[in-house]
């Protein structure tokens, strides 16, 4: 099965859509409603899992409920945060680095914890935001390179493992991802998520000995 | 006057004895008694002041106590903690992005906002942590990455201001970080915080038009 | 029409494979005999170039010879050498330099002059080594380091420019670079030049508003 | 005794008259006259070699020329070619190449060759645009990522040597280097040579224990 985490919009939603017509997948989100929509537009059975992944019992809690080893898990949760850092709020600052460092660790470490002996390929979806340092993007920017070493280093972690991790950084896409930034992005030439889903999903592809561990999906 | 904050220990503490000689020093630390222990080290007249950065308005506060603006403010303040990802506890976890990740974000936005059109220098120390990944230290390098990007971005946003932002990467030293960070390491050949603190000192001088941006101070 | 540089072996010549079957092709290479077996291999009819890219004059015949503008350049070209520092020889090092730098150069400057208004898309293979540095790789890491700073710089000049520059590091493969470059290595669990080919055909797709610009082809 | 390459001007003329007041020195250039006048400027006895650099015989002379083993060696020789990549001519390319990759290729090599079992501190002097990749400064660019990357590759084969490579990353300085680049820089905030040199001797002390590794020089 295939677990799919921020899945109640954007990137992950399309990806549920996507991989939901093939394989049984798990899709977890913080938000009940939203969850149950994208299930609906699945279509096929698709389990649900409101999670909050910066608390580690709850990711614990979801890896508990999937009836059997995932061999695929993309983890698509995070939000966004933007401005000029003297005008960030202390909150909100709290916030982005509960909803992209601490959940990207929690549900890494659990799933090494779990499965670092078996097959499992792990997608941790960043930013072109974890590739450079961006202007009025300072707090957005620090979370999304931790997220980078951290999978840099757990893959030095795993190096005799079969299981595998894979780091993609898209660019700027439309979702509702902006609306709730901070942020105004003339949002017309962005790619659309289900585009982004698409390309993310063909490269995914893995051979007997190779697989594309790192890519970028950029706009344009 | 300059302020220096993680001074109850380490490279803080050997940083305040060398510039305490020569200018009025604020310190700054989150154990109340060891950083009484640095000021009486200091000799000097030192205002210390007990500060938890990961809480916004105790920066705030820290700042107001400064009887005038610092030309010079270096941020030593910082935890370690490492291991194998799955090893690894939410709440050491949690406690290691408070003490490096977030309390880096409130100094320096703090600083920002009162000091973004003057002239000073804020130093900010990382770890060679911050450089490359490194197994067994994935949530560290992860904290120190993020605050890398956090002041390359702030860097863009500051290129017309008078205020300097220089980051440092130092390798190991031998400090109390060691046995409280949960990780055995021959410390024989790495530096004592007096050397690193020499070198930094030395390093960080300015001339008309150019100063030292970058330094990495390694053993050997 | 499709040109495909390095051709005459490994990836290049599992790539005119793939491509030649559903496009028009032109495949270059140093060596006239290889390519013609590529060529045979191919099937369809397919143009070959024999082009010392390290010629600017040469590189300008060879788009000369092109009946149309290719949509897809896929630049594979490239050498390697390896060893300590110490123990390489200048001759080994400047063809190195040649057959990685300046040739990348070379091709990429002649795509620019022709092409940055129209819709030209331009993969540059390099390596893993143009990511991290490398023991007993320097000279190598050397080179595809240049070029990924070439591709980088480049991207920034044509940013309103229609044409895209396509970064590609793929792993260790088994080809035969390795017999000829110096170095043993146990290739059991590389990657076939097919595999990555395959790989990488199915990534390089784009829609309407994006498109995969840097992949990693790893092992395992 | 130290030697000094790229001394005829610039940095390296700058640098020859600070170390030239305390030790022994040695240093070489492309142009003898321009040598000479700045071995006039030191005014202490000064040896001069006239060196090709992209010459490894010419670079193997230049070391048995030293009548004792150097304690540092500061490389400083290279040049400069800007313009955006379709306008840039392939000779001049040919010619950075050399003037940057090869030279300090050969240097590196034979320096190792000699030195890997002693004490000496090799000093790699590039540019910050070894650290980022910049419009109109391509080939520049790919230049000084190629010695970025040879640097790190080689520390790691010197891991268990006592030799030291010193990274140094300068910004924009008033020097000769600008008329002749081809590139229209308003140098008026630029540093000038002597001011770079002063912090860059400053800053390349050591202690028993530890060293500044990498340095960054900015403007501003």
């Amino acid at each position: 099965m295939i677990l799919i985490t921020g899945a109640s919009s954007g990137l992950g939603a399309a990806l549920a859509k996507l991989y939901g017509k093939e394989s049984p997948i798990c899709i977890s989100g913080r938000n009940s409603d939203r969850l149950q929509l994208v299930a609906t537009d699945v279509g096929q059975p698709c389990q649900t899992q409101v999670t909050d992944l910066s608390d580690a019992d709850a990711v614990a809690a979801l890896f508990n409920s999937l009836t059997t080893t995932p061999s695929l898990i993309i983890h698509c949760a995070g939000s966004g945060y933007f401005g000029p850092i003297e005008t960030q709020s202390p909150e909100a600052i709290k916030d982005l680095l509960n909803n992209n460092v601490t959940s990207a660790i929690f549900l890494l470490r659990e799933a090494v914890r779990r499965y670092k002996d078996q097959s499992v390929t792990m997608v941790m979806v960043m930013s072109t935001a974890a590739l450079v340092p961006k202007a009025e993007e300072s707090t957005y920017c620090a979370a999304k390179w931790a997220v980078k070493a951290l999978i840099e280093s757990v893959r030095l972690e795993l190096k005799s493992s079969p299981m595998k991790l894979i780091a993609v950084y898209p660019g700027g896409m439309v979702t509702d991802f902006w609306p709730t930034s901070g942020k105004e992005a003339n949002t017309n030439s962005f790619m659309s998520a289900d585009e982004a889903a698409g390309m993310l999903k063909q490269a995914l592809q893995s051979t007997e000995h190779g697989y594309i561990s790192d890519l970028t999906i950029a706009r344009g």
